[in-house]
């Protein structure tokens, strides 16, 4: 009989484009179809619960599938170890209802940003944060990013170009904290758009700079335009820390 | 007139086969060879304080070298940020007596070793550290380790087939801590043999696991024999801390 699997999956995605099958480049998804029918015993088909971009991380990616093979839950996060990449882990394992879905079934995500703020350069965070030599005002920027919760229209932190579906998303908590060298940017929502965080924190820091004001940043978001806000902040700072259900 | 510098470097050699140029590989020395004389005008022959692996890291390797190049030594950290990859990073330049040497002016050197120590690896600490599921005992391992501490014969934790030199070495200080699921190994010396940090720690692992016991470590050191040792640590797992002067 067919089994339903909520696999939760950690992942490097310095090497990857991304999480979605792509046709020219290799993505997680790929690897995951590739490699998983060997614990499996047939072809996979999975479903992810967010799409992270090239270069973006995952402590908490989510993925479901149906399935025939037999292994119990519980042992397939040692199983998969050996067939699996070591920049993707499987971390959980669960069996669910069968019309449960990684993507449709989440009620909200957990995203996290790190800056990394130094004179120089870390050799061994470049691949895990935005490096920035000056350094930004953390408490500004987390009364900023408190403007940001709640039912709002994100036309100013989508993407440019995307798909012209409803701009609306509702943030249920915000927070920009500091652990010496490293700013961490914290934004859960029931919902997010292309490029969200990432243009979200790439004006952030332009209050964190005293560029602009709290006020200016509240001001921006509501002026619904996505030529007010500031950069995208580059990828690898970008992690997908939890999914929920 | 021609000025000696001495550079400290942090690299992280994931991507690099080992500090020493090599004819067959990319080594991190003809990184450097290659990319300094677009900051110092001419070609430069560097001296490195210590060898290190493929794959092993470093905070603080030193070079040194000659040049007239005329740049202050306080810019070369932010001069040379542009012109090296990523994974290294001149961190420190100053400018010292013509006589002095990257290695052959240490009087010692501190090496760090990172275990994992978790159910299942972490896809951020791979290339980082030696990941294990078995819990080891940290304080038998910190007792243990310091019977290397003094003037030792250190033959057991030589690399086998090693060059026939003098294998007594002087650790001042060694260490076994835990953070979490990190525990490191600290080890700091007057000089090493090849792979004698690692050697160490593939046999302290053994202590740590309950297989041999805090007398039998140091039976093993003064047995003087390669074959009494435990494995080779992987070299992701070992850092050049610091080079002392």
């Amino acid at each position: 009989m067919d089994r339903t699997l909520k696999l939760t999956v950690a992942y490097d995605g310095t090497n990857y484009h991304g999480f979605q099958r792509q046709s020219n480049a290799l993505a997680i998804q790929e690897v995951l179809e590739k490699r998983l029918p060997k614990v499996f015993g047939h072809s996979i088909k999975i479903n992810g619960a967010a799409r992270t971009d090239s270069g973006v991380h995952a402590y908490g990616q989510v993925i479901t599938f149906s399935t025939t093979g037999l292994i119990p839950a519980d042992k397939i996060p040692q199983a998969t170890k050996t067939i699996l990449p070591d920049d993707i882990v499987i971390t959980r394992a669960e069996e669910v209802a069968s019309d449960f879905h990684a993507r449709f079934s989440a009620k909200s995500k957990i995203y996290i940003y790190r800056l990394h703020v130094s004179e120089l350069p870390n050799p061994f965070q470049r691949n895990y944060t935005w490096h920035m030599r000056k350094k930004p005002n953390v408490l500004d920027m987390h009364q900023a990013i408190q403007v940001i919760i709640g039912e709002h229209d994100f036309s100013t932190f989508r993407a440019a170009g995307g798909a012209p579906i409803n701009p609306v998303r509702t943030m249920l908590n915000a927070a920009c904290f500091q652990d010496n060298e490293i700013v961490e940017v914290m934004i859960h929502g029931t919902g997010f758009l292309y490029h969200m965080v990432r243009n979200i924190v790439g004006t952030l820091v332009n209050v964190g700079w005293g560029r602009i004001t709290v006020l200016e940043f509240e001001k921006i978001l509501a002026g619904r335009n996505r030529a007010l806000a500031g950069i995208t902040a580059p990828p690898q700072g970008l992690y997908l820390k939890e999914v929920f259900y």
